[in-house]
């Protein structure tokens, strides 16, 4: 799925495969490879014996960590540009940031690295860069910042608080394995020292690598989630990867990330019947009201014997659907469970990450259709929002960003 | 490794078998079933095709979550009884808390389940109850309490929060997936409500399952943790479970929980070789400063060149090194990881999980040769401590602590 070359070389090739006795445990998806620092150009997918091995591509003309399979564990690091951080220190700070993530990505330990052991298993490390509206104002290129990579409109259902809101500059780190994003995070938080301070971190989760392979993941309120997310191929390529415009956002793509507050308190006190209606899914299958199985194409059409809509007007499923292939989002989102409160109340929730390549055109409308009237939102409360340009990756050799701040 | 009959029948053996295809991905004690509720008494060693479905048990003479091969992912509750919560009160809620850490951990949903689809994928989960002090106290039982059950004496290199310390209560939570963690945790603390609250929760990780099958695991020091654990067998029978003694007790132990900061800040300006000095090993290989691989005896006799011990006398693994069997600890550490400060501070460490017969007899020594002269106080920093006594397991149709409290 990871839309660059792999560079995977053949050595690599005979390392993994003698390492794949035990069949693939990181999906359809993984790309094997040994640690080879070869180049030779064999796209390959290798079933690899352990989840700490797998390695997922950094170069390419794409960043990884998009359109790659969604890994179990994600750090999001926004950082505050310091004071006097202009274009000439951005570019330092992403040669730095895009030279290590490369390393470590491809399980050699960081330049400077001090704990080098904890760099030796990648597990599909993916370390994807972001631009908020702050970066672009920092380096005097105001005029180049995409018109909708900006606050969003302020909707009547968010509660945002500014811990969990905005920010300069974003590293998203995913890998299967905890160690891995702990350490990766380590390392970039510190590359980032002369240039910039931690605003805010989000640490989230999905079902563990090889947990449910293959299967649409579900979110803490048991939901399956990310059901109707366009499918690689042709959908994916025009409405999640931008066509066209200049070179340094070509290839590339906008981010919206929304820290969604779901209240477990009252959600549990719902029956399941409301529950599906609220959601127009089934719980157990997924499946739409109206169907049998999980992607079934919903019929929002269809009359039940009361004469209403089966699938209900107000539901979750009817206000986020898109029928046009090209306004589609792609979502990719990931889990997040606090320490609850003494009385035992959750601090759960959904960290929302949404790709398009348009945000304007395609996330704000299902927005302001969700925002509206979604039944969900009795029980979800956006708290945090920031909005990233994901600039295109980089070849060997060069730093992601290098287009523009070059 | 776990001590229990696992209840595994000839159905799910074969359900099991069938699902086998793609090898082991959990370690050598994985023990596989199939979903069935038979109770055949047949255990085997089956491998799994995926981390979702594999089980341990959870009735049987002593508690899993203790021998049992390390999860991936824990979280430690630990709850505050409220007034009120009396013997027979006890009794109902580890009754309903037994019960459901029951279902939960043979991948069927908690019997009041609001989210029965996040039940289904045990990812080796284990529930494993420790009784603290005020628990007993709040039974009327003081005079049953083991009296190395009790807060630790002070160590001079102490900086303990109430916030990670003490507790009536202790659920200890592990699973090979985060999201059977997190939905596991929201079930017990539900049950809990009407007898306690929450008082702290540790959240904690380990390498992923598959990540590095049979090796030691490194903590964010990047050191290796645990090389030193005794082994299945003679060492672990009689040091870690409690062997005479009253019914509620024999094949249960003791834990002491310690949350150990780890300052990455003053660590990572540490040389390499100072780092070794300071651990008495090598942080490659893990192996003593006198040998050549992780498990070499180390050899504290052996002098350098310089006149000197090669392991320094004031080394983390001189300290805590203990020779008499009978002495050893069984040490089951999980990593923190916390959102860094804004100047990128780190909030890292170690939930230092320590199992033993006696705490008096065998973690105490130890604790107070560390906290006398270890080089490794320089850069870690006990913020967190609790004690408790882990009763034996249950069989079915039991509950957990049912011989003192019942």
């Amino acid at each position: 799925m990871t839309s660059a070359k792999s560079p995977v070389s053949r050595r690599g090739l005979l390392t993994g495969g003698a390492l794949a006795a035990g069949g693939t445990l990181v999906g359809a998806v993984a790309v094997a490879a040994g640690r080879s620092e070869d180049t030779a150009a064999t796209p390959a997918q290798v079933p690899v014996a352990t989840v700490g091995e797998a390695i997922e591509p950094f170069h390419g003309v794409r960043q990884s960590g998009v359109a790659t399979e969604p890994q179990a564990h994600a750090a999001f690091v926004a950082f505050t540009l310091r004071p006097g951080t202009d274009r000439a220190a951005l570019g330092r700070m992403m040669r730095l940031l895009s030279d290590d993530a490369a390393r470590l990505t491809q399980g050699r330990p960081a330049l400077a690295d001090t704990e080098p052991e904890l760099g030796l298993l990648p597990a599909r490390l993916t370390v994807t860069f972001g631009f908020g509206p702050g970066l672009f104002a920092a380096a005097g290129l105001d005029e180049r910042r995409p018109p909708s990579v900006v606050d969003l409109p302020s909707f009547s259902i968010d509660r945002l608080q500014p811990r969990w809101s905005g920010g300069d500059l974003l590293v998203q780190i995913c890998a299967d394995d905890p160690i891995t994003v702990a350490h990766a995070q380590r390392v970039l938080v510190k590359d980032s020292r002369p240039f910039a301070t931690v605003r805010w971190v989000q640490q989230g989760f999905r079902r563990a690598a090889g947990a449910e392979p293959g299967r649409t993941q579900r979110n803490l309120f048991g939901q399956l989630d990310g059901t109707a997310n366009p499918k690689p191929g042709g959908p994916l390529e025009t409405a999640v990867w931008i066509p066209d415009g200049p070179d340094w956002l070509r290839d590339g793509t906008t981010l919206v990330l929304r820290r969604i507050s779901m209240n477990l308190e009252t959600w549990d006190l719902l029956g399941r019947t409301d529950r599906e209606f609220s959601v127009g899914r089934r719980l157990d299958t997924g499946a739409p009201l109206t169907g049998a199985a999980e992607h079934d194409e919903p019929d929002f059409a269809a009359v039940g014997p009361d004469g209403l809509t089966v699938i209900p007007d107000f539901s979750h499923l009817t206000r986020a659907h898109v029928s046009d292939d090209r306004f589609r989002i792609l979502r990719r989102p990931y889990n997040y469970d606090g320490v609850p409160a003494a009385d035992g109340t959750a601090d759960s929730g959904l960290i929302f990450a949404s790709y398009q390549a348009d945000i304007t055109r395609q996330f704000l409308p299902i927005q302001q259709r969700l925002a509206e009237r979604d039944l969900l939102n009795e029980w979800t409360t956006p708290i945090g929002s920031a909005v990233f340009a994901i600039p295109p990756g980089c070849p060997e050799g060069g730093w992601v960003g290098q287009q523009l701040l070059g």
